[in-house]
């Protein structure tokens, strides 16, 4: 979703940013900065990533006069004021912390699929960007067969909405966990994009930038295969290579 | 700060991610992912840019053991429970509150500035990003006065965080509200980039991507000249182009 606006040397279409405020049974429970549309695929795929979730649910934006508020049923499967990373007196917050709460909400991952080099780092190319391309503003997430046909995509100015809208999409088409599949990414590899590939049972995660080192930590502790820099056929492999084969 | 890790294909240099709880007096208010380092700037321009306090506070990490938990003393100059973006029963979440909220927060900026187009579009090539050139994951923003002297730069896995270390070190340094200088970032101009420089009397946002419809907004309302797509010596204005002159 973008829109025309005007700049001294001409005119420009820029990608729509708006808040989404998040509600559950009626309670608030989060505001994004997001582009409109599949909102309430944005809202089941947070919710599912944060383990707040762990399947559909009815969602729909209310009636409103800005369209951006979106209801979700409950229940939630935990509470959602628990504190986010686990900390002890004696370690502060840390990493580590953060790797075992996502471990609590991640299943097993299969070992499959096992896709070749070539495939996986051409599937950046096979996104389809048409905002970015309107744009230059938009973050996109694909989710691929193990062949490399597209089969969900999802822009957004926030590159976790792009996946969460992704993930949401998958969920409610009965997709998850997403065993068999690759998710790719048009950017960098940060530790919550691997968290909400990981709850979503992602094995696969190619991404066109680099990977924070919390993020290789996580795919590492999870079993998820990491790609990242995967440009002009091909990228590097930090974690469980052995999903990717030679050719 | 970057680490060494192995890939297939040999070894690569890839950008920190850890979390960091702020704290004011002993009680937790926000996590974030960041790149360990100037965390009490990251601390003190997080809590400036929304609007929680009003000068520089005494700050420094926690003795604990992952050093993940930066302690600010209080008080607060608002409650930071209070609801982020204006509602009423007929409009829901809009992004004409969020531009109220804003507002609020925001001093009225200063005509100046005025500097020349190709001054300002030469300010990404000015900013140092070693991290970003040993990683590719690392985002930057930089503080430069009206003549193009970089005074301050901060690199981070989030550009908000880059951003938030940036205003923090300004806020200690004296130099809040920014006045006379010019912020750029590395990257796209999203809402919030726009309302940190807003609250901290910014008047001139450089960025090298492109800006987000709600960013563009924000930033004629409060006064901000906003400039986009600055790369090799051109770029585009889209509000408040009275401060950028030929030549």
């Amino acid at each position: 979703m973008y829109t025309e606006v005007e700049h001294d040397g001409g005119r420009d279409t820029v990608a729509v940013e708006e808040p989404l405020e998040i509600r559950v049974d009626g309670r608030p429970l989060a505001v994004t900065m997001r582009t409109p549309g599949h909102d309430e695929e944005l809202a089941l795929g947070f919710l599912y990533g944060e383990g707040l979730i762990d399947g559909p649910r009815a969602a729909g934006l209310t009636d409103d006069f800005a369209a951006n508020t979106v209801e979700v049923a409950g229940p939630l499967i935990r509470d959602p004021g628990q504190r986010r990373f686990y900390t002890t007196s004696s370690c502060g917050v840390c990493g580590k912390g953060a790797l075992e709460e996502v471990a609590v909400m991640s299943p097993a991952l299969p070992s499959g699929p096992r896709v070749s080099r070539s495939l996986a780092a051409s599937l950046p190319d096979r996104l389809e960007q048409p905002g970015f391309a309107h744009t230059g503003g938009l973050h996109a997430t694909g989710l691929f067969d193990r062949s490399g046909t597209l089969l969900i995509t999802r822009e957004d100015v926030g590159r976790h909405n792009a996946m969460d809208k992704v993930i949401g999409r998958a969920l409610l088409d009965g997709l998850v966990p997403l065993g068999e599949r690759v998710l790719c990414v048009s950017g960098r590899l940060s530790f919550e994009l691997v968290q909400k590939a990981a709850v979503a049972g992602a094995p696969l995660l190619v991404g066109v930038g680099a990977p924070s080192s919390l993020a290789i930590s996580l795919a590492q502790e999870r079993g998820v295969t990491l790609c990242g820099f995967a440009r002009r056929g091909t990228m590097n492999v930090y974690t469980h290579p052995d999903r990717i084969s030679d050719g």
